[in-house]
């Protein structure tokens, strides 16, 4: 990697400036909504205020944020701190492991020890700020701060983290470019592999390796799994593959993603094998047209809410209704599935205006009874103009033998 | 895939009978924990009694089981019942999708919806179990559940689905058999690929390509990302990939995963590019013969603490402390890494005793200073003897240049 050492061992994508920037944006965010202390779960948000980066969140872990402090404190098993080691700008003191008496056994709780460091510190009273709604942050999480923390007010703070996220500093927006290039290398290769007689399988893997692999320049991140229903179960949004063969009139649709440094970009568009259906072949038009309407209309400025009436209003001209939102925020991911920023949304009533470096995945998803489609773009919202697109794959279906 | 389908459409990977005996197990357990009906929020337990198989567990989503009906309910969002009808056996009206506007809004919530369909069927009322801990059930699922449930009482149920997956069906040893083929396909390609020169990334793909395409006879399902770390980060357990080359004398812990049908069969090997350093020479014989030892031990009528004192003895006549436990149970899998079935763990302490069909990850992990070792065995428990090991790599250190 081309990445900057911010201390011994650690590699990180970002500069030490960078990190501080977030944190302040954070802190501005955390004396708004009278938050003292901010305690973090989602495996994205504790990536963008440290670095951290391992997947070792199928255990419990916490970054606290205090307003009194210049730097996070991590919380994680004690096995992982060395995860930490290598990944966090954080010295030693702000990396602090539970044992492994934590592990495996139901009567004790790694939030235990996360409210006995909270107390030691001096971090238990005042108002204290929770990701009730984050995942991993599970119910029985907050129970165990509830009662290790009696003396502080605990706040719902979910989101919070979030709501920084969405605006991309231009060393993200490079990241964001890399994965682009990634998805768009992926993405050819999932249009030349899907052929009649190949097994799903094998070409889920060729999408695996373009995507890991990367570029000559630059490798892949872990990524999601592509979603890749064919046949009928193009009706389905979220399903993967099976080791059946593709056969002759069937069509696939492809959602995958390319991840740089967590960054991801994700890129969507649907491959037959022969003369689409009659019902297929009228929407490719309608959708490609209302993508492009409402691409062309994401501009700074606009509310989110705007951009999906450009998209409506073609739709409505051709008759059709989707029910389901056209786009959402996009950065920084961890799997199960969290490209999603789970902020901004493209809906009728997300009165979010769109600003400079905001970046989104819009996708136009059919998902009919028995059929569907997918064409989709992630994207940079530009200073004056139309947005930047990430990926470079003709915006139509990929019609094949 | 040799699949059995159950219903116009869908494709499961069992027949119907597995599942009834699987919610006939639960059943029982509920009963015994007094328990009217039991709401699974753990991606892994809602495939294991339902077959619901999509990557959709970002947006909230349960699978409801009442005592006094005989199929499970599941609830999630619209799009997805598609995804339910393609991978569940259950029947029209035990699918319900909550809409769109539930999406993308924080002042919503899926539980809200939740709450509302187990009114409509009267299972509001009783103790309705609740899988605190586990992924995915956030803090605010608790919450909106627990007011729209104000006749009910919520009970802990946490890991009760986990307890009866840890014995496992002929057909579930059949599928783990198939992951551990995998795993070992991917662990000789991980083996060949690291060479001095070679980026890390492209060992990554060249492994995602070997797990997700599986074997000739059979396809590889959604894998977790391998743990690769080398050189220095060999001290952490738990880093994936960089694009750096590998250099002369590094070493690397591979620790990969084979998934078949969502059955993981996990595998551990370090390779060194040179002779090994001193510390790490004196350690690989120790860590085989504790393994050994310890796998001998893991026989039918043996605690989890018996196998892992086979371990420590091994260990302790050698001057070696190890903290962390050498292995968990193992089955189904979804990523945010689970393929740990949060059940039994071969740890001082842990009274479980084994039994046939039981399936575990054993795993001799070493995580000094600047150095790290792997060693790893997926294996059932057997009737009468030792156990069966389902990959079939050397089990030893391997050496390269």
């Amino acid at each position: 990697m081309s990445d900057c050492t911010l201390k011994e061992n650690a590699v990180l994508p970002f500069e030490r400036p960078e990190y501080m920037q977030r944190i302040a944006n954070v802190k501005r965010r955390m004396e708004a909504a009278g938050v003292d202390v901010l305690l973090i779960s989602d495996p994205c948000n504790m990536n963008y205020l440290t670095g951290y980066d391992a997947t070792s969140y199928y255990v419990h872990q916490m970054v606290a944020l205090a307003l009194e402090v210049e730097e996070p404190l991590w919380i994680g098993r004690q096995m992982d701190v060395a995860c930490a080691r290598f990944t966090t700008f954080l010295q030693g003191d702000n990396l602090r492991g539970y044992p492994e008496s934590y592990i495996g056994v139901p009567d004790r709780h790694a939030m235990e020890f996360v409210a006995l460091e909270l107390q030691e510190r001096g971090w238990n009273r005042g108002r204290i700020g929770v990701e009730m709604d984050a995942h991993f942050f599970t119910a029985r999480c907050y129970q165990e701060l509830r009662d290790g923390l009696p003396d502080a007010e605990l706040v719902d703070a979910t989101l919070l983290v979030n709501w920084v996220r969405i605006v991309k500093s231009p060393p993200e927006i490079a990241s964001m470019r890399q994965a682009g290039a990634i998805a768009e290398r992926a993405m050819n290769v999932a249009i030349e592999s899907i052929e009649v007689g190949v097994r799903q399988c094998d070409v889920a893997a060729a999408i695996y390796a373009a995507t890991v692999g990367g570029t000559a320049e630059f490798g892949g991140d872990m990524p999601e799994a592509p979603w890749m229903p064919s046949g009928e179960r193009t009706a389905a949004p979220h399903l993967t593959w099976t080791d059946e063969r593709y056969k002759p009139g069937e069509a696939t649709n492809v959602e995958l993603s390319g991840v740089r440094h967590r960054y991801t970009a994700a890129l969507a568009r649907t491959v037959i094998l022969g003369a689409p259906a009659p019902k297929l072949k009228a929407m490719v038009p309608v959708a490609i047209d209302g993508l492009n309407a409402a691409l062309d209309r994401a501009r700074a400025g606009v509310s989110c809410h705007e951009v999906e009436a450009a998209w409506r209003a073609v739709a409505a001209a051709n008759g059709i209704e989707k029910s389901s939102r056209i786009g959402y925020s996009i950065g920084i991911g961890y799997p199960g599935p969290s490209w999603n920023e789970r902020t901004a949304s493209l809906q009728p009533g997300d009165t979010t205006i769109l600003e400079p470096n905001m970046t989104f995945h819009m996708i136009i998803g059919l998902w009919m009874d028995d059929w569907g489609f997918e064409l989709s773009e992630t994207f940079r919202v530009t200073d004056d103009g139309a947005p930047e697109v990430f990926s470079h794959v003709p915006r139509e279906v990929f019609v094949k033998g």
